[in-house]
């Protein structure tokens, strides 16, 4: 018997990872024998690298780059399986949680030390990436990256920029010619669903600025300063980056890679799904176990669940949804490919005992699911 | 198909009843062809009536008698499927669900209203009985129900003793010689699963007078009382009332239907099993769903799910349970016979959530495991 564990993270409670070895402890129980495929799934937001390095048998590397406000972090990225491909995570070295809440300032933040993981990666003869966008703190339209990758943004006193989004309602003129070469020999993918645009109503400083702890007198600045940004690359390379969809994604990072870096902007669970080579994973499974923190509304406008549950249909492997809280109709259910979905709580509880007994309880839920599923079918006909 | 619906009542939430025609709502989705057997279970208690009716497509005879403080109520026996076996809840006329809470008292509340239906059986010729104790509000030693019948209880001045357990500690003597003769035509089953003595500190008045209001000085009293009638029944038949396991049931009613109507006192879930052919029900059984509000360690020691799942077994018919909150482990599960056992809420929620929703509920949980159900065996393969 052959089941694949493919879930979402449950937000704020249990990674896709530990679901996974719980289900699979609950699995185990019953089918000792059983081939469980752990395929924790992401969407380019965090966990991507830990769960395709994990899915891929790949490595983790470490290196000491700068955070959002400059201070020195130590960054983690991954490199898969296959030796070639380089995951990266843009949070993890200009993400929100490394700030503390009175320290996020989108104003200032750099998106800096993503550029050196880039670079670091470049130097260690890697030139296939997929970049992650999510939980940026920045909105400074990837220059800070850029910067670390060789090009230069000057003022008209020809002085270097200071870093972060205001800085660029000043910018005169950039220099690329130093745009480090190697990255026209690489292949970069933003794993990434968000669509918005750079500017405007819908763009990375209205819509994910106060997050990051933009005013609205905040926002208006950030945006006017990218939307010029915007105008001087329009004037030199004759690409208008507010209308590159995802060119809003991390603070206009996602500009900035589609600009500059050639980058090709793909939906994360696509990505993640090609790169663990989920088509040939499916192959003579027996189920699939997915599910995420809530099974509602959202899921059906999801990316993750319905991607993978799209894929498995296809291939006709069952699936089954494990979730905290099930509000999905049958008919909901259907329509996203999925089964039977099953709540993990034992009982009525609160919030706070389902976060605590995580783990426990979907290894106990995947155990009673399992056994069901041994019920001899010479028993179970169908009617 | 063929599917058995046997659960217990979840208590303060649903009736067995109408937990049954959820599940069977859930299966009916999946499987429209589907035959389910609902087989709603008590334990003698509350519901028996409604539940061997239902069971065996019986008839629900109703009959205005004196309720426990004499005010007249409209009660309710069933006669079963066979026509006949009677089963009586003595709840129904002397049941403390019959009473306002400032009504309650053990010392003057009379089971004569459940002598009166008894002798309203025997009058439409029914000679086999199934007297169910449970929720009395009654603690006069079954006197009353004795009463109703043709029996008399006099005090020292020759007077008719009051109603009420108190009075008795004024028992003189009683006079049996008019005791309706069709008793001895007939057979009497006490389905109780009390095993309380008539006195004493395990005895009826210690351990059920406090629900029913008695103080502790009513307690006493009340005890003293009960053993007073206990006295005098053995200086006159040579039965001592207090050796009688199960004597103490329904404030001592359990000890009259023993010692003068020659009851035999069996447990509520093997009476019911019984009568409504359970041995039989499960041949060609693919499935049996039961369930209680809570699985947990007193349903260990419980009777109904117990009894369920181990005939169950014995003729090898796979057990799932269904609960409101699963508090058992895997081995106690296994102890119990069931397989696997779910509850149905989907999610985190309050109490009063599941109360509210327990139908739908179930009705989709229920679904969800048939769904699981419908997996063909050619893809899921004992490892």
């Amino acid at each position: 018997m052959k089941i694949i564990v493919a879930p979402d993270s449950f937000k704020g409670s249990i990674s896709a990872y530990d679901i996974c070895l719980a289900v699979k402890e609950g699995i185990i129980r019953v089918h000792p024998n059983a081939k469980v495929c752990l395929l924790p799934l992401a969407d380019g937001g965090e966990g991507t690298v830990d769960n395709l390095v994990a899915a891929s048998n790949g490595q983790l590397i470490r290196a000491n780059v700068r955070g959002p406000l400059n201070a020195e972090v130590n960054a983690v990225y991954g490199v898969l399986g296959d030796k070639k491909t380089v995951v990266i995570e843009m949070a993890q070295a200009s993400g929100l949680p490394l700030l503390k809440d009175t320290e996020k300032n989108p104003m200032i933040s750099t998106s800096y030390g993503t550029g050196e993981l880039i670079k670091h990666a470049l130097d260690a003869g890697y030139r296939q990436f997929i970049i992650g966008l999510g939980g940026s703190a920045t909105n400074d339209g990837g220059v800070g990256m850029l910067r670390a990758l060789g090009v230069e943004f000057y003022n008209s006193s020809n002085e270097v920029l200071k870093d972060g989004g205001a800085s660029l309602i000043d910018l005169a003129f950039y220099d690329d010619t130093h745009l480090d070469p190697r990255l026209f020999e690489s292949t970069i993918t933003i794993a990434s669903d968000v669509t918005n645009p750079l500017c405007g109503p819908n763009g990375a400083s209205a819509v994910f600025g106060p997050q990051k702890g933009a005013t609205p007198k905040m926002v208006h600045q950030l945006d006017q300063a990218l939307f010029h940004f915007s105008e001087v690359v329009l004037s030199k390379k004759n690409i208008n980056m507010r209308d590159l969809v995802g060119g809003g994604a991390a603070g206009g990072m996602g500009a900035a890679l589609l600009a500059f870096c050639n980058a090709k902007l793909r939906s994360g669970i696509d990505v993640i799904l090609e790169e663990i080579q989920f088509d040939t994973i499916l192959e003579h499974t027996d189920l699939l176990i997915t599910g995420e923190g809530k099974l509602d509304s959202q899921t059906l406008s999801g990316k993750v669940i319905k991607g993978v549950a799209i894929k498995a249909k296809e291939k006709k492997v069952p699936v089954i949804g494990l979730c905290g809280t099930i509000q999905l109709s049958r008919k909901e259910l259907d329509e996203l490919g999925i089964l039977a979905a099953f709540s993990i709580v034992p009982g009525p509880c609160s919030l706070e005992e389902a976060f605590e007994h995580s783990a426990q309880w979907i290894a106990d839920r995947a155990e009673s699911i399992m056994k069901l599923l041994t019920l001899p079918i010479v028993t179970i006909k169908k009617s």
